[in-house]
């Protein structure tokens, strides 16, 4: 077991080769391996939107030796025909007699690929390295499964949960390592999403300012047309989604789309927009909003050794009335930047 | 400087040996140390109050093999004729060459050690792990220098800064893991000091249940007399300090002392009953008066990865108006408990 969690992590890594550049589609990675002589034959990944997928290219790369062999891969293979024919047609066709697979894939349209090795006499082991297979995919799952982007929201507060002083006074919480670190983040995302309040009182820029990165695009969230055009995030040639009830003129890059007081809508319908991924970067009134609507599904919260007592709380408003519904992270993760934290957890898995 | 570095901490860890058993006295080690022939000759440590020093101790079990010789001590031996005769003195008097010391001692009586050695011709090093010397006797330093007890303040949190929600429902926020730690934390206290509001809601017992720990003194402050006598902790023999403005009857376990206003004035009368250090765990009134009156020493913060997005912050009401005046952590520390964490950090430095 330990030799195909191995395996499974080099899938991961394989499938990691892509990232930024085949989205809407999952990461995948896939190993052709040949058990009785324990040596890897080949390998391959999905490399971008509309190609191969990877057990195609894995299984190219292994120039026919494939007949008896086992194949691993850290998405159940598609039994679908999609903009190429269905992976488990060709994994039969090809002779492996064992499938190693790490996660189901929970697109409705594309399942069905296990079972079909199943029925074709393949022995499979479903589950090596399930957890970071999914993390992997978290925003492909989200995704296939509710039509809506995946939602994570930064937070920077002091230990006593504060983002802001009492007159308003916020720079800075954080120290130079965790702020570069929040820029890292911010590159990972397909969109970075703010708020009204937020650009008001910091004017940000929102962009990535780390070499050979690109800033994300921006969807700034502003119902009540408060927001001057000159502000910083409308002023250079990144994309921004304007969520603003008003008509008003705007400049080409600026895209503008209304607020009809659903976020289940209105993430639907950036979703559309070939929206997948958002990382969200706003103030209290914000994140309690995309909390209580139940809409975010991942929290990296920076924490610095400092404590305001007294001030703005990062999300407020709950009205929780028992500790056991309390909003829990889930599969944490600790960071550290100097004498600075971020705690990773997850709201939502799929 | 590296071997004078592992020689300390072996200092350090005879040191240790002490620990609960020579209060108000501080921690020390010494080692009796060849440098030709790179070889360790004897150790000694401060055992009990009244008893030997260190470097007494060491010396003894170098059975006259000290001229020429290094000694390594992990405070600055003493000049002065206390309950014993000057270290430096029995140093200089057995011939040694060259003395390691990682930290001057603060007490104005006992310091001028490292002159005399000087003084003498001896070879001196000062500020060999200094920084983990002064954290090693950090209660003896406040002590020594304030004339009052150490005062560590836990905390148990959420993500948010919450110790309870709006309903008062507190239990439990941290896991069993953290409140088992803490439970060890309680036992390194010589006091464990809370107040009014926390009894009445929790009516904890602030016992240490650990094998062969024993419970700290309780010193519980209820200045408006509102805690009945038939509270847990009040009812076992454990002895307490009740700070409280009537008169009342009370059990032989239980002294009363009243309170002026002053918590100065407070942990001076505190220290005058031979109280050194305290632990409190109590709630955001007691937490804010004494951060407020800057009596707080230490923090440690135990976190669980939960939101309330409301309810009561574990310091309220301290009025900073800029960012670089907030309570700021130093040296900190983390430490896990599955999800949970625990962040360590002094307020204040000797």
């Amino acid at each position: 077991m330990n030799k195909y969690k191995k395996l499974m992590q080099k899938c991961i890594n394989l499938a990691k080769k892509a990232q930024g550049k085949n989205i809407p589609n999952p990461y995948v990675g896939a190993i052709v391996y040949d058990e009785k002589e324990n040596k890897i034959i080949s390998c391959g990944y999905h490399e971008k939107y509309g190609q191969a997928h990877a057990e195609v290219n894995a299984i190219k790369n292994a120039n026919g030796n494939t007949k008896g062999k086992t194949i691993i891969v850290n998405l159940e293979p598609c039994s679908h025909w999609g903009k190429t024919p269905p992976c488990a047609d060709l994994i039969i066709k090809s002779g492996f007699k064992k499938a190693i697979i790490a996660t189901l894939d929970l697109n409705k349209q594309a399942t069905g690929g296990l079972e079909k090795l199943q029925n074709a006499g393949i022995e499979t082991v479903l589950g090596v390295l399930e957890k970071e297979a999914k993390d992997l995919n978290k925003v492909f799952f989200k995704n296939t499964l509710t039509k809506k982007p995946y939602i994570m929201l930064k937070i920077a507060s002091t230990l006593d949960g504060k983002i802001a002083l009492d007159n308003g006074k916020s720079k800075w919480i954080t120290n130079e390592k965790a702020r570069l670190y929040c820029q890292k983040l911010r590159s990972e995302y397909q969109a970075i999403m703010s708020a009204t309040g937020t650009i008001l009182a910091d004017n940000p820029k929102l962009n990535v300012r780390l070499k050979n990165k690109k800033s994300p695009i921006r969807i700034i969230f502003d119902p009540n047309n408060k927001i001057p055009l000159n502000y910083n995030v409308f002023n250079d040639d990144v994309k921004v989604i304007l969520i603003n009830n008003s008509k008003i003129d705007l400049p080409k890059h600026i895209e503008q789309i209304s607020f009809d007081g659903s976020f289940d809508n209105l993430f639907k319908e950036l979703y559309k927009m070939n929206i997948y991924s958002i990382m969200t970067e706003a103030g209290s009134g914000f994140n309690s909003e995309l909390i209580k609507n139940n809409e975010v599904d991942e929290i990296n919260h920076f924490i610095a050794p400092k404590i305001f007592g007294g001030g703005l709380d990062f999300i407020k408003g709950l009205n929780i009335e028992e500790i056991e519904n309390s909003i829990k992270l889930k599969d944490v993760k600790i960071k550290q930047f100097e004498d600075n934290f971020l705690i990773n957890g997850k709201i939502k898995t799929y």
